[in-house]
C-alpha cells in the first residue's frame, strides 16, 4: 500500500503542521510504502521570494527528519525534483472540466482571503492531483477541508481511464470484478483523520500561517515563549473555573500533554479552579520543550551535517523518480504522445 | 536570430496551413536560427483520440520536410519530446493573472463555437507562451488573430523578470540602455505577416479544420478534385465577367498560380468572362497538382524512409533540449525551486 502526503514550503512549520500531518507521517511509514514530498512548485503560487522558499524547503526537510520521518522506509523529496509531475499535470488538466475548478474550496477560500485570483491558485487542484496520481498512490491521508481534492482525483482518474484505455469501464476499475481493461491511472482513497484534531492558534482560529497565529516548531526560545504568553484567553478570573469550550489554550494543553496522567493533572485544575491563566501558559511552554526539545536537538546536528540531508533527498527523488517515469511513460503512449 | 513557430497535431495538414504558415517557414530558415515543432501536447485540448494523433503528429513532420524545411539548418521537433516545456509552464501560470486568460480571443472564440469549455482549452495560452520563452525566440511569425498571445508572453515574462531577477528594469528589459540587469526570459516580437492572404476554405470561409472546409495538402487525388470542384461560386453566367470579391476560386487560382504571368492569363478571362466556373476549378486542379506534385512525392519516399524521419525528430528534440535546459534550469533557480 502506497501512501503519499505533501507539505508546502511555504511559511516555517509550526504545531499546526506538526499535529495536524507530521505526527500522522512518522506513523504510516510502518504501515506501507510512504512517499513525502515538500512541495515547492505549489508554494510558487503565494511565495514570490526565492530566498525564503529555498529556506521553507530546507526547513520542511529537516522537520521531517528532525521528528523521526526515517528515509530508510519513506522516500522524502522535493516536489521540483520529480518533473514528471508537470508534464502530467498539462495532461490531465486537458480532460478537466472548468467548471469542477471553479467550485474548488482552495480556490474560493483563497479568494474569499482576499489572495489575487491568479492562474496557478486556480490550477492548484490539478497539479495536487497530478502529484497524487503520478505515484500509483493507494491512500492520501487529508483533512476534512481537503477531500474534495481526492474527489476531483479519482473524477479526472477516472476521466482519463475511460478516454485513452480501452475497455476500460468505470464500474469495475481494476478490472478485477468483471474483466474489463485494469485502469492505467489508479483510483487514490482519501484517508480522513479523524483522531486528528483541528490545531487552534493562538488567537482561537485554526493555526494557520495565513492568519499569523502560529506557534513555530523551530522557533528561538524567546519567540516560542512570546507567543505561548500571548494566547488568547477570557477574563475568568483566577480562583473560578475554566470554560473547556473556546479555549485554545485548553486544547493546546490536551495536544501537547506528555502523557495522558500530565493532562488529567491539569485538568482537573483547570475544572476546579485556583490556578490562573499565566501558570496554564507556563506549563504549555514547559510541555513545548518537554515534546520538541528531542527534534529541536536533531535538527541542529541535522543542520551541522547538510550532506547527508542533500543525499536523503537525491535518494527520495530516485525512488519518487523510478515510481513516476513508467507511469508518466505509460499516459503518455496511451494519450498518443 | 532565433525565430520559432509551431503547429497542431490536431488533423490533416490542408492548403491553409501550407499558404499560411509553412510556405514562410521554408523562407525563415533562412534568416536566423529555425526552432519548429509539432504541437502535439496542445493538441490533447481537442483530440481525444490517440492514434489519430500519432497519425496527424507522423503526417505534420512528413509535411515539413516534403515542403523543403531542412533539418540541417531548422530544428524540427516534437513539442512532448521537451517535457522542459510543462516546467515552464506551471512556473510561469503561477504569475497569470486569471483575467488575462479569461479575455484570451483563442478562448473565447472556440467556447463560442461550443466547444466544452476545458482547463486545457483555458490554460492554452500560458503553455503556448512557454513553448516561446524556453527557445530565448527573438521572433515568432503570426497571424492577426495571435497578436495577443504574444503580447501576453511579453508580458508575462516581464512579470517574471520583475518578480525573480534582482535588479531587473521592464523600462530596460535588455540591460543595455541603462545598466540594469538583463532579463532572464527574453521578450519575443511578434512578426506579423502582412502578405499572407487568409486562405478560404470551399465555402469562403477561412479554411480551418474546424469549419470542415479544407482542401489537404496530401489527400488522395479524387478527394482533392472533389474538394476543388465543391468551391462554393455564385450564379454568374459562362459568359459574364465574374466577381472578384467574396469569391474563393478566385482567390484560391490567385495564390496557387505557379506564376505571375499564369495569373495575370486566368485573371483576364475570369473579368472578361466567357469562361465557366468549371473550367477555372479545372486550372486550378492542375495547379495544384503543378505545386503539390513535387510535395507529394517527397513525401511518399520519406514514408519509405521513417528510420530517418525520426532521426530529424531525434536531432531537433536534443538541439532544442540544449537551448531549453539552460533557459529552465536558470529560471527555476531564480525562483528558488
Amino acid at each position: 500500500m502506497r501512501i503519499l502526503s505533501g507539505i508546502q514550503s511555504s511559511g516555517r512549520l509550526h504545531l499546526g503542521n506538526y499535529y495536524g500531518a507530521i505526527r500522522q507521517w512518522v506513523r504510516y511509514q510502518d504501515q506501507g510504502d510512504a512517499y513525502y514530498f515538500i512541495a515547492d512548485l505549489h508554494s510558487l503560487t503565494s511565495v514570490k521570494d526565492p530566498k525564503a522558499r529555498l529556506e521553507f524547503t530546507k526547513d520542511a526537510v529537516l522537520t521531517l527528519l528532525s521528528f523521526g520521518i526515517d528515509p530508510a522506509r519513506a522516500a522524502v523529496f522535493v516536489q521540483s525534483h520529480v518533473p514528471e509531475v508537470t508534464e502530467l499535470y498539462w495532461i490531465l488538466g486537458t480532460l478537466v472540466p472548468l467548471a469542477n475548478l471553479e467550485r474548488a474550496h482552495s480556490y474560493k477560500d483563497k479568494i474569499a482571503r482576499g489572495m489575487n485570483p491568479d492562474f496557478g491558485l486556480f490550477a492548484y487542484p490539478v497539479l495536487m492531483t497530478a502529484d497524487i496520481l503520478l505515484y500509483d498512490a493507494d491512500v492520501v491521508p487529508v483533512g476534512k477541508d481537503q477531500v474534495q481534492h481526492i474527489e476531483f482525483a479519482r473524477d479526472w482518474a477516472t476521466k482519463f481511464n475511460v478516454t485513452y484505455v480501452p475497455g476500460y469501464d468505470p464500474q469495475d476499475p481494476t478490472g478485477k470484478e468483471k474483466g474489463h481493461a485494469p485502469g492505467l491511472l489508479k483510483l487514490p482513497e482519501a484517508r480522513l483523520e479523524e483522531a486528528t484534531a483541528v490545531v487552534p492558534g493562538v488567537d482561537g482560529q485554526k493555526m494557520s500561517k495565513s492568519y499569523g497565529n502560529t506557534v513555530d516548531l523551530f522557533g528561538e526560545d524567546k519567540d516560542v515563549k512570546k507567543k505561548i504568553m500571548s494566547i488568547r484567553t477570557d477574563s475568568t478570573p483566577v480562583e473560578a473555573p475554566k470554560p473547556t469550550a473556546d479555549a485554545p489554550l485548553y486544547d493546546l494543553l490536551k495536544l501537547m500533554a506528555p502523557t495522558p496522567a500530565d493532562f488529567a493533572e491539569v485538568e482537573r485544575a483547570w475544572r476546579e479552579g485556583g490556578r490562573g491563566y499565566g501558570d496554564f501558559k507556563k506549563k504549555l511552554l514547559e510541555w513545548f520543550h518537554a515534546q520538541l526539545d528531542g527534534p529541536r536537538a536533531r535538527r541542529q546536528e541535522l543542520l551541522g551535517d547538510w550532506g547527508h540531508v542533500e543525499r536523503v533527498l537525491a535518494d527520495g527523488a530516485q525512488r519518487a523518480r523510478a515510481t513516476a517515469t513508467p507511469v508518466l511513460q505509460a499516459v503518455k503512449r496511451a494519450a498518443g504522445l
